[in-house]
């Protein structure tokens, strides 16, 4: 039972009380009443031991015993900007794998040739937090709300940019070489990796991110689905950036 | 259209006629007739463009005009052995995704402390096949039928052969910078790599395994399910062994 005691928390040293939906699994699943121990994470680096105060209603409030931050695994910030799959379960698994996995930041991108044209980042929210307390993390990614590839584009973002696509008119390295060179970006270590949509990017979406300094690269000599594509790439940054 | 029209046909290059369901897609679905065009894997290498020559009934005769052997992207033999979880459907999208990011072959281990005690290898073979044939692969991976831990081990695998578990108690290295190492086995660059089950592997079972020659080995620092276990195996192992 002890294994689900864990509870995100966003500002949990400040806070006293456990959000509405988090107390709602304390108390009426989990049944933990006054003196009962509990973990939380605030999703930005740090765990915590509390002890339940009150458990009232649909109140749980709480008193920090101990703080365990929790070091990082991998060096740098990974965010993948990927166009949703049609068949939004694809994405969902994906998110969940790559929460498991270890990453920093998902977007969602609005492309020519895209089967889906809304998503819903609070769905995608509830499952990087589910997967994040399974798989012990103090550290949340940040859940994107979908923009336009334009408005992607028009936005800067510091470290290595790369974008994924199939065309061989444009000259394209390996993914995995390029981020596992020496930095020399100003000792950035960031990745931002961009997947297309089912149909690929457009050849003008390429061509606008390359004159936006991204790089085009591959991510090897498989065929992969959109949602197995945006997993690759966050794995294969993980192993570039892994701490040991 | 086109891009449906991939068969898988063991053996292609000697029969003449699409395996019955094959045949039931090439012709109630694509509604195929004689002189159409379709391409054939035989799961060993190998695609054919061929022709149609009889569409009657249930039966899709052929001709093949042209083969074309598909260059392997990954060197040696790669290997998972997995106990399956208790939801089917998460060994599923495993078994699709390792196979569009490329292995060898997959066997099911029952272990002591496994939820699932039987598995349905037909149905993992045709997940298998629908994704060798999305991904576009003249190779099909083999899958095994379900074994026990013991009778798995009492069975010699060439190469290297690792065991991932959790416990503290036996010193692990680090799966992917092993076998990114420098092969001296002989040469042989097969990979055989054993996942336990949500439980783990048992301290007898991961013993057995490190007296048959298995090293002791983690995927890294991150907490993962089963299912993502496995997949991050066969991710690290086609990254070690690909042909660029």
């Amino acid at each position: 039972m002890k294994e689900t005691r864990y509870f995100y928390v966003p500002d949990a040293a400040r806070q006293s009380e456990l959000p509405e939906e988090e107390a709602g699994h304390a108390l009426r699943v989990l049944r933990l009443k006054a003196g009962d121990e509990m973990f939380l994470m605030d999703g930005v680096g740090t765990f915590f031991r509390a002890e339940v105060t009150v458990a009232a209603g649909k109140h749980c409030m709480y008193e920090i015993k101990d703080r365990f931050p929790q070091h990082p695994t991998w060096r740098g910030h990974i965010h993948l900007a990927i166009a949703p799959t049609k068949m939004m379960e694809r994405m969902e698994w994906m998110v969940e794998k790559a929460t498991e996995v270890g990453f920093d930041e998902i977007s969602f991108l609005g492309c020519k040739f895209s089967e889906r044209k809304v998503l819903r980042a609070d769905r995608v929210e509830k499952i990087v937090v589910s997967a994040m307390k399974q798989s012990r993390k103090a550290w949340k990614p940040v859940v994107n709300t979908m923009c336009s590839f334009g408005e992607f584009m028009a936005v800067e973002h510091p470290g290595r940019k790369y974008i994924c696509h199939c065309y061989e008119e444009f000259p394209k390295k390996d993914f995995f070489s390029e981020i596992q060179e020496t930095i020399d970006y100003e000792d950035n270590e960031d990745i931002l990796v961009l997947v297309g949509p089912e149909g690929d990017f457009s050849v003008d979406e390429v061509q606008l991110a390359l004159e936006k300094g991204y790089e085009s690269v591959s991510l090897g000599r498989s065929r992969l689905r959109t949602e197995t594509a945006g997993l690759s790439a966050v794995m294969m940054a993980n192993l570039a950036r892994r701490i040991q």
